[in-house]
């Protein structure tokens, strides 16, 4: 089982027909992962928040206008980007029109993959278990920061493949061992906090949720993108 | 201080008048600074043999060919790129014309830099010192393996890296906190022995070499790249 790691969204290459997993742990993935395990239907990722409001606008039944720009709510919007907002109460039997600054953007142009999961550290373990039955060559597309590489993402991409190496042989690539040590080195509470993008949503107060997304196998699940939908 | 890690040759970017450390710790720069340590008096970079054949036509008082294709001495040149050939009874007061896949290719790339100095495990602390003299701007350029992300010259960045945070103030972005935090995960040599390029060398019977390349501290001089020749 071959392994490779993409650093950041700029540079999603060579995954056609591999199996993906997409990652953006602060906050993107996470916050997916979560509105899934509170009920909600399905995710449809947008990279713009027009788009969104368009297909909002001619269908919004049991639908929901979400994400972010610069880490805070994008006006007009029923929900931020914060898993915590993401609760049963607000998402059970809902569809969410989804757009961030990375992931989503990371999620959608990684559509020429054969099969796209939705990693973080939250669903990690299970993520793990889902590659190791589909045995495929597998690619960890980290959605970075603006085309750029972030600790946070590398990290969770380490992690999973931690866990993998722990149950099957992994062909793995320099960048895919360094992401394994990065991993192994600190504990995830500590790398998030560590990482810019960490530091910047500290700087704007979301703390709680950088404690909720280093949460390693609090959830037992993992969406997928068909291309047009992200679903469990 | 803002120290940036460019992670392989094809990435170099933003380095204009910065100080750019070169790193190809696997082996030409670990193999430019032993030859210095032995009395080389100068190293021209080449970025093919062809070029620097018929340099040597030209001039070839006191010259001597190196350097390597595939890890292996280039047929018709005097040396390859094991530092361990690069002995003073070989090499003191000869000037080198020097060619290798990565490691000359990234001196030569990184031509625009303000100034260029050469980096290995060898001469790290000392690379770290003469950092802490200009006071400048820095980027770690790993030379990598064939544009690609190569764990051998992260390792050595982080490494640098370490050694100026216990001693300045550093702004490091998600690459460089990165390749600090690999660089305190194992012994060098371990980490060299990991790569891939470690591996491909163990296998053409270079151990030696890694071992010797990965002393960290052996060698107190910095060679630098005046845009032409590397002297120190």
């Amino acid at each position: 089982m071959q392994v490779t790691v993409v650093p950041h969204a700029g540079e999603i290459t060579g995954i056609s027909g591999k199996t993906a997993v997409v990652i953006d742990v602060l906050r993107a993935t996470s916050t997916m992962v979560t509105a899934f395990a509170n009920g909600a239907t399905a995710v449809m990722p947008f990279f713009t928040p027009e788009e969104a409001k368009q297909y909002y606008g001619w269908h919004n039944n049991k639908l929901l206008l979400c994400g972010e720009r610069k880490g805070v709510k994008i006006t007009g919007f029923h929900l931020g980007n914060s898993p915590l907002e993401y609760t049963g109460d607000v998402v059970a039997g809902k569809t969410l029109l989804m757009t961030t600054t990375n992931g989503t953007k990371a999620i959608k142009r990684s559509e020429t993959a054969g099969t796209i999961l939705i990693g973080s550290a939250l669903n990690a373990p299970a993520v793990a278990d889902q590659l190791l039955r589909l045995h495929e060559d597998v690619v960890l597309v980290c959605a970075g920061t603006r085309e750029r590489f972030s600790l946070d993402d590398f990290a969770v991409a380490g992690l999973i493949l931690c866990l993998l190496r722990e149950r099957v042989k992994l062909a793995m690539d320099d960048r895919a061992r360094a992401a394994c040590l990065l991993a192994e080195s600190r504990e995830m509470r500590e790398l998030l906090l560590m990482s810019n993008h960490g530091q910047y949503l500290v700087e704007l107060g979301f703390t709680e949720d950088i404690e909720y997304c280093a949460q390693v196998g609090k959830i037992n699940l993992v969406p997928y993108f068909d291309g047009k939908m992200i679903t469990i």
